[in-house]
């Protein structure tokens, strides 16, 4: 009953696999191999246009160098309040960018509103007191389990774009939102109007595969200098290669992110009809929030589960857990099986 | 005949399988899981003592997150003007820091002399106006392929020491040096003075196996702190924790270790014996350095080998390549064959 | 009718006659002249206490390298949502900081509430997901006009101290708020909690006289070379001093705050008593916001007068200006005319 | 006897009245009042061509913030070893550039040399191993008192200019150079290839009157944001650009400046002639340095006199003190008197 996080799986036997393949032989360091070539065209040929794409070791490192390539001294980024840069990041792209500030604008679920934008857009002015807006940044799927289709993505991108931001997207579970929302991974992202996002791997059946994909270039600066200073750039390269072609292969991350969601839809159902616990928003990605009795929560711990608890100020007042309630995360990944959910629901 | 660089090698066979083992069922992220604290025991043992391991991605995370946790406002690092740290990060320490400032002093073949950090002192002053020196750091193997004794380290970190820094050591090469010296790691660190290293297992057969190990933890500052906000915490530890373990288990570090050192020490032999080449300096670990005509230089280049020129000075005047002649680089691993070398020897 | 900014106007004939008394021969740089050493003596003597004194150039400085002193990797600054280092400084406490984040916390006419304090601590634990919460910083006099009496700053720093965060305190209309509330320099400090301040005498009557008073410098780290390194030494540090003694001498500084708060007072009894205009919220100290006819604002300005609009997001909602309306800032100063005040105020 | 540095002495009567005349009245803040306007244009004037003019408190705010301007990731300045910004600014450039690295290279009595500027373009080739050359910084007069004519920056700027560098120059006494040159600030600035300049007021007469003059904007990135977050932009702006209007009124700088000079060559005459004291070398400008009997230094101090020692090895080996000699500099200024001159020649 592992569903603390999509983290603590393992890798899929596919990248594994992947991994023994790519181990002939010598090879040119620093992304200067073929396989890391051939793995960039493989990243154009699925986002349907050229690509610039750069390794990193970590979501972290992908969002904070990403956003710092677009920084000027003084700059704002908008996000939403549950944005997993500036709640579990530590000051990661405060840091790497000189000193940016993230600018937390109210959500939904987690999902920012295109009138929050328009008003932040509004009292944040381009060299106004507060300094100059640089970069709207969006979390697809969200923080919270939700999901933007295109038309949401554009309904945002489109006023910060007018007043001249970039836009970065989060993409630690892009694949999540892919498989939930239908659309393609190009609809998602430029054709919607994203700059750059940061796309992982990891959390979706890879060990640590991240990546940086730019749409813009011309809009970043210095982000291959950027990468090497904040030794993010892997000399052995095709390791991280070798797990993102198996990922892309065969339609692989789509696989197991549809398995993943599925077996958080399987939760949801069950929490849906449960009496004795709730769902605490709906979702639509691998990410199930739920009011639980805190009985229940300690019965699943001592039966070997794991789970987060999660701030109840993440639901609106008047829904938040009553005394002897908690609100929880569940998280599941590529790993979680039908038993394991079966086991969980059986506690409620 | 790949010479370029030992990080052209791939992965061991044993490290391969320890991933392999690895990668079964769930574990908690960030190094919370059971073999990354059985990774950490290792490394006592290996040190004979208690130390905090932090694994990054790259050396140079490990060097300038390590020296960022020694670092003060107008600090100064003494290292030697071949030092990794200041000649291939990019600014790495410096962008960590906050703006320590590093002081190349002069070395010989690579390898910092004791009179040399004693001026320093002298001329760096605590509080000068040039600002406060706070580490030494060290490389070993160096950057020229040379190995400091236990003795050596011993007479260059006294002076530092008394004079209040404290001493970083750059073991990107560390295995190798441990090797051709045939002393202990503790001897070649805490009990000669060093504070803290950066223990590198990439190039010597891992995939990507990088960390920072602590003697001193109450010297660093935010050490933890500072690796989460350079996006340097892998969530799945457990991936680095495995090749650490193939890497240390039956000491197949040291025999990897020592077939590169013996491999470069048959390029030496060779060198030794041209009259169409020779050795820039002599070396003890698994890079060599090498006078060699421009022409064969190309042959080997024509013929798919690989290697890299190196700034000519490197050498002292009067020993610098003549016209037609260039000096390079040539670097063993764990993957390099006697026949290869065999195949570059014949070519001069 | 300059109501723009207390600094628009310039400094007072004593603190030119100081300038003058001061500029006699040599004497040492960067501070290390008598009349600076004399100067930090009145500091002590003025809060009862010894105290460190450290010149630099502006508000922004001082805030922004005192709140660094204090910082740490994922450090968190809890401050008021109108708090001046957030809302008017471009990131410089985030910049000085390597990434520290200020955290807004809801306000009442400027005022930080002891709740909102306890809540805060209470999401943001140390070393939680957020990153760990270094400091508390207050305004005082508000920026919002208001003030904090002693038990006001008790009630807030009590939780902030018991939770291990140092308390600084943004003072760059520090004597206004001494006038107001009719506490020593002493009980509005460190006595109530506060463990370092940025002491404004520009706004006051100086040219710039900034300083950061530390009350408790075994809490920071290295101040003195953050300063240094920030370009915030003045090499003639005796042209501040000078300034400082002025300020300090006979009361002055408190004469001078005394008359631009009752110049303030002045405008807000005209406001309370217009028909055409109305209080913002009640101040005490040099600022008053007021909302007034859109018409009223053009006729000011085309009379000469000079007044901020503000955002009216600073109102609660409900109290926001209607169509035809505009929330202002008025700011008297040590030079403000009862004449020009009574001019406004026929104007409304 | 006040030897020890220019920046020992007040500021000139006309400073003062200068400060007396501005203090009327209300301004508006920030640099947006009419004497910062009128002075702007007077150093448009003075450069015959126009300019950017940004205030700032210190010398090294305006090196560190100008060099900032120019950054990138992985960025190198090539400055001699004697620069200003490399010796005695505790990283400033490194912090405010987020971790540009200086290279120091050789130079003869202060002056850099066109072979080795040539030279260090070779060894550090854009996006290298060591990162990218970004700026070369000269000092003139130079740190050693001797001064660049047009030719000899023409000279050092052109190969730099060549390879895509930018030029900056650390005019902290700008005034001495234009007086021992005989040169117009154009000619020894933008006509000869410089990009922007430190032009600084307070060695030569001012309280506290330093400037960045850009000359080329559009090679700068971001600079008046850059200043606002390094808090260092004065609010009562007119009180520098006062200081400013004294100094460029009536060629009062340069009169202060040719006293300054005429001091030191005073000095360095009665030097040549000393059968106990020697110059270590000839210097041009408000600089003299000299190598005297240890004896003299206790007495000249013993009088009260004020003089700084000088690290022995700014002289070539070989020219260095002997066994009970001391290299010394002694720095004039607009008030140094031939009284002084005299009783310190006098005691040698």
């Amino acid at each position: 009953m592992n569903f603390a996080s999509d983290n603590w799986a393992g890798a899929t036997p596919e990248v594994m696999a992947a991994l023994g393949r790519a181990n002939d032989g010598f090879a040119p360091a620093y992304g200067n191999d073929a396989l890391t070539q051939r793995v960039t065209a493989r990243f154009a040929a699925l986002f349907e246009r050229e690509v610039e794409v750069w390794f990193t070791a970590t979501g972290t490192a992908s969002n904070s160098l990403g956003l710092a390539a677009l920084s000027r001294p003084g700059g704002l980024v908008l996000c939403s309040s549950e944005a997993h840069i500036t709640t579990d990041e530590w000051g990661a792209t405060e840091f790497q960018s000189g000193g940016m500030k993230l600018i937390a604008l109210p959500q939904v679920a987690g999902k920012l509103q295109p009138q929050d934008v328009v008003d932040a857009l509004g009292r944040y002015p381009a060299a106004g007191r507060f300094g100059t807006p640089v970069a709207l940044s969006l979390t697809n799927a969200t923080e919270l389990g939700t999901v933007y289709r295109p038309a949401d993505i554009a309904a945002l991108t489109a006023p910060a774009r007018a007043a001249g931001l970039a836009v970065h997207l989060d993409g630690a579970r892009f694949g999540n939102a892919v498989v939930a929302t239908g659309a393609s991974p190009a609809d998602l992202t430029w054709r919607s109007g994203v700059d750059l996002m940061s796309f992982g791997g990891t959390k979706n059946g890879c060990w640590a595969a991240e990546a940086i994909v730019v749409f813009a270039p011309d809009r970043m600066r210095d982000l291959a200098a950027r990468r090497q200073r904040a030794g993010q750039t892997f000399s052995k390269a095709r390791f991280v290669a070798a797990q993102f072609e198996a990922y892309l292969d065969d339609g692989n991350w789509l696989r197991w992110a549809r398995h993943a969601n599925a077996m958080a839809e399987r939760l949801r159902a069950g929490l849906r009809a449960s009496n004795r616990a709730r769902l605490g928003w709906e979702s639509e990605a691998n990410e199930v929030f739920a009011v639980l009795p805190g009985t229940s929560v300690a019965a699943i711990r001592a039966a070997g589960g794991s789970l987060h608890e999660w701030p109840a100020d993440s639901l609106p007042v008047g829904q938040r857990p009553e005394a002897g309630e908690t609100l929880v995360r569940l998280v599941t990944s590529w790993a979680s099986s039908a038993d394991e959910v079966g086991r969980l629901l059986s506690m409620l």
